[in-house]
């Protein structure tokens, strides 16, 4: 028998408790051992949870508890979470985790305090819970050199531009819908600004390149501005949009970034067009590995946390450590010195032939596309070509901001208003 | 320090001492402890490798040196490496290999001999070399109930029906350039008549229902009579052919079969149109989870085996033994009790509107298709809708052979030449 205690009373927390007695004898089997929730943690009363015998509102009751070898926190935040996870390594319990926000500001020091108690921390499941990603990022940096990892990470953004590209849905109705499926949390902004996002890459990256990297140093955009247009022009350029978070090594350091992308569809991550999460591993020997999962992250995230538990009590001294050394200066890269292709939608006030013959000058290789739709005649749309991004972006400001023509065209003035800029192709 | 000793002198076993030689850092940070390649085991000489001095033609020598803790087979097929392994096994090494022959034939025995020896036989990189589906297999039965597995587990055989649809290459043609490239072996049997994926497919299962699937239940059929028009009927129904290996619990056992499928673009199997290999889990939690690589295999296998070389040497008693009992009767149902679709196409020698009415009136639901060329003018293509298979191959049957049309319109008769029947929807 080995007991382990749930720090929080929420989804995460009934779900764990769940899968391990729906699956008792398999994991018996497995484990050689019953593994059993002895405490549940909550302030809150849960009158009628069938785990309310289990319930304690004191940290002191788990930790007096000898029985107990693992704990699974499922608080959130990294607050009340941070201080219960440290009590929990220092008595030298295991701890499992789905917490992002928690791991991706404070793993360092806690993977330090785990190693020093000779136990683990474990989180799995705060990325991409229960897509099997982290064992060969663990195993690969041995036997391959890891050089990049793009995934489609939030689930919630991906519905809602699902919703939006698919059914002309706007914005506001899609987070709505969002929400209300449980997709998105009742406090949006993490999903949708592109935090949440950041911080499972920052963690991801950290994994793969065994060096830290702050989530606050991924440049970071999020989905709020876009519209139904947007999504037709994605369509008529072969794509569709999605929330991307990106990591490469390169040599100035990890360039990283999360921010809305046309993904075309002969990338190996247009698979996520139908589902809710995607990573792409790109390694030497490894070449590039795709992992995807159907089924919203919210429902495999139980399924995660008790898999790591499962790995601790099957293996209790299994688990290679991962090292995440903080560097000693920055070791992020500037995402803006990267090349990349830019699509960019404009209004010009009616002089369309006039704002592409600006564009042509400025960006040199732009492509030029058309749609029939009235409600687009007063704009016009191109992807930018190939170059360094910053010098895109420099050419970006001086189109937008009332380039006189007359700069590249003696005596023509015209003034474009860039509605829209989306990086391309993945 | 760690010694290991590698069985066979080709391409995996160079490849091996090139992957430890290459990534000796990260490896030793890693495990703890150099790995070093102590002895290589061939009959034949190889004076021109940089590994000649290590080179053994006895395996006595491998056995009698203490500090050699794991082997490496490379030798492949069910023969000499079959002996040598139990070799291995008996006095205390741990075996690691990508033998997916040997593992098919033989699994539950050296996986019980390691067992008794305590020690491990290791087999990830035996199944779609590198794409990181054992470990999740190893932990899900415990969190997850696996349902089904399908994959696109042969490299050559993806890369022939490729070649064969994006540029109408014959068959015998994309066979000899697949051979060239090194995707296909000399000796195309096992990869082109589907037994390589049958293996493949059986060693999966076995691990994900921890029941030992028999390669030789896995209904097996090969891709060798494809040709260009099939290829064209593919694209018209909006997929393309790939050989796929599938199986699944029922309630009358484990269902499988290899076979040429139409795979239909909005299929998560369609990433591998792109990629060299595919593989979808399907579990109660997990989900789906798609795992796709997209390097060949063969440059992958070497890396495979240095995973596990490293998982050993840095968990030596991390692993959990996996149980593959053969069951006391047959544990494979019947794949024809499947609820299918079949695509069927049939020369009709002119009569192509009563072979549609006849086609009609016997599967009830059929969906015609036409196309242009003219090659095609005599034949016609149907979808038949899902029924149980044995019952539409039933009425298929009546349709080739020579149904006369009175049966079920009175007065008329004719002979449909069937040409192909193919999957269809995966």
């Amino acid at each position: 028998m080995t007991d382990i205690a749930v720090l929080g009373c929420g989804v995460e927390s009934s779900g764990v408790a769940e899968v391990l007695e729906r699956h008792a004898q398999g994991i018996e089997a497995r484990c050689g051992a019953a593994v059993r929730v002895r405490h549940i943690l909550d302030v809150q009363e849960f009158p009628d949870s069938p785990h309310r015998d289990r319930k304690t509102d004191r940290m002191a009751d788990i930790l007096s508890t000898p029985s107990i070898g693992i704990v699974v926190e499922t608080i959130g935040g990294a607050t009340v979470a941070l201080e219960l996870t440290r009590q929990a390594l220092r008595s030298g319990r295991h701890v499992v985790t789905a917490n992002s926000e928690l791991v991706a500001a404070h793993g360092p020091e806690l993977l330090e305090l785990a190693a020093e108690n000779h136990v683990q921390y474990r989180f799995e499941a705060s990325t991409g819970a229960g897509i099997p990603v982290f064992h060969p990022l663990e195993h690969c940096p041995a036997a391959n050199s890891i050089s990049r990892v793009t995934g489609i990470l939030n689930g919630a953004s991906n519905y809602i531009l699902k919703q939006m590209h698919r059914h002309g849905t706007d914005f506001a109705v899609a987070l709505a819908d969002a929400q209300q499926q449980g997709y998105a949390a009742a406090d949006p902004a993490a999903d949708i600004e592109g935090l949440d996002a950041a911080r499972k890459i920052a963690i991801l990256s950290s994994m793969a390149y065994e060096t830290f990297l702050d989530y606050r140093d991924v440049h970071t955009e999020g989905i709020a501005g876009l519209c139904a247009v947007d999504m037709a022009w994605a369509e008529k350029l072969g794509g569709f949009i999605r929330l991307v978070a990106e990591s490469k090594r390169t040599g100035n350091g990890i360039l990283s970034r999360v921010s809305p992308v046309i993904v075309r569809r002969d990338s190996p991550l247009a698979c996520v067009d139908d589902m809710f999460q995607a990573i792409l591993v790109e390694g030497d020997l490894l070449g590039e590995a795709l992992f995807c999962a159907r089924v919203p992250e919210k429902r495999r995230t139980a399924s995660a946390l008790v898999a790591d538990v499962i790995d601790l009590v099957g293996n209790p001294d299994a688990h290679v450590h991962p090292r995440w050394q903080r560097t000693a200066g920055r070791n992020a890269a500037d995402p803006l010195e990267d090349e990349v292709e830019l699509f960019v939608r404009a209004r010009t006030g009616g002089d369309n032939e006039g704002a592409r013959r600006m564009a042509s000058r400025l960006f040199g290789q732009a492509t030029f596309f058309q749609m029939e739709e009235s409600e687009t005649k007063d704009e016009i749309a191109f992807l930018t070509g190939r170059q360094v991004e910053r010098e895109l972006r420099r050419k970006i400001g001086r189109f937008a901001g009332g380039l006189r023509l007359s700069d590249v065209e003696p005596g023509a003035a015209m003034q474009a208003d860039v509605v829209r800029v989306l990086r391309f192709g993945v």
